[in-house]
């Protein structure tokens, strides 16, 4: 294996995707091989199963069964995409992995950490980040942010199933992120996104530099 | 719990949609208030997944996608309805439940057996069968009655996914069911299904018939 797995996690509104956009950006400015995909999703299948959990018309879901299809299609989405990428010697960068299913379902939902965990490991087969970029807003201001992507602008996108929960839920989340940036402080980095997207990206651009120079040197 | 939780496992074409019907027709001849179902599916958000599992487009499927979208389709089905049939007391017939995924995904496709009976038990909360019937016939028999079903008698219906797959891994399904029935002879009834279906269902119903005594007089 010798590419590298970067991943970006974060409540939605929070900038992920234009933080991982503006990454892929400079490393392919430098020549690097990139892939960039996101989870649910990534994949026929994955986007398949990513529109039965996100779709409002399953309001009826289980936590049990929201688990399940998060973790199904990471299955597909890491056998079939991401691990041949890697193999390949390509930069993976993925919207959401393995830490948005602790901090929603377990922190969020209440799911126990440890089942999300061991379920998650079969999903993967053990995959894990080399590098997880977090990133940090207040829970009102990603809110705030979603529910203008959804009302104004003259937008009539609505918001997911997800999304639609309410304010202690996406507390619980944030805090479950503020854990793991804790309990991983080798792999994750915790980035302040509330601030300008020039300035997060510069965070994110230093330490992914010197990640770089550390896997070439290996 | 007051209801009765009886599943049919076997190979498809062995029968077990019939045997079920027609214990169902038996039960409710009875009086008794009688839920059928059947995995994958039972409910909306089961159907949608099933349609995933099944469908022979998805022919890229990884195993870990195919257990854990098995595990979300009966997640849905058990809490949305088998646990509420249940606990008021109904008689619920399910067309498979966690011995299939066992004998399927563990025997057939060689996926860790704990690993799937893990998933299964966190997908159904703990829920068992009271009784389940195995449909047994030759291996050669159930894919003849197939095949049959799939080309002849002016049908175009096509083999699903699971269906396609060859004979060794129907083989090594079969054998599987035998092993379950051997580690739970308490709950299971391994039935010769390669008789004519009246005979089948007299040796079914002479079993439930003592299972209902023994429930009411406990």
């Amino acid at each position: 294996m010798n590419g590298i797995f970067i991943t970006f996690e974060g409540p939605d509104g929070a900038g992920k995707t234009t933080q991982l956009q503006k990454l892929a950006q400079e490393l392919k400015k430098l020549g690097h091989d990139v892939l960039v995909t996101r989870e649910p999703g990534g994949t026929s299948i994955s986007d398949k199963i990513r529109g039965i959990i996100l779709d409002p018309v399953n309001a009826e879901m289980v936590d049990q069964a929201e688990v399940l299809l998060y973790a199904a299609s990471r299955a597909q989405h890491v056998h079939e995409k991401i691990l041949p990428a890697l193999k390949a010697g390509r930069i993976v960068l993925c919207d959401r992995f393995i830490d948005a299913s602790v901090a929603y379902q377990s922190y969020g939902l209440g799911v126990d950490i440890d089942t999300v965990k061991s379920i998650s490991k079969f999903a993967s087969s053990g995959l894990q980040a080399t590098r997880t970029y977090i990133m940090d807003v207040p829970v009102e201001v990603s809110m705030q942010r979603l529910n203008h992507r959804a009302g104004g602008g003259g937008s009539d996108q609505q918001l997911d199933r997800i999304e639609q929960k309410n304010v202690d839920y996406h507390s619980r989340v944030r805090a479950g992120f503020h854990q793991i940036a804790e309990d991983h402080p080798e792999r994750v980095r915790m980035i302040d996104a509330n601030r300008a997207a020039e300035l997060i990206a510069e965070d994110v651009w230093l330490d992914c530099r010197q990640l770089l120079e550390e896997h070439i040197s290996v």
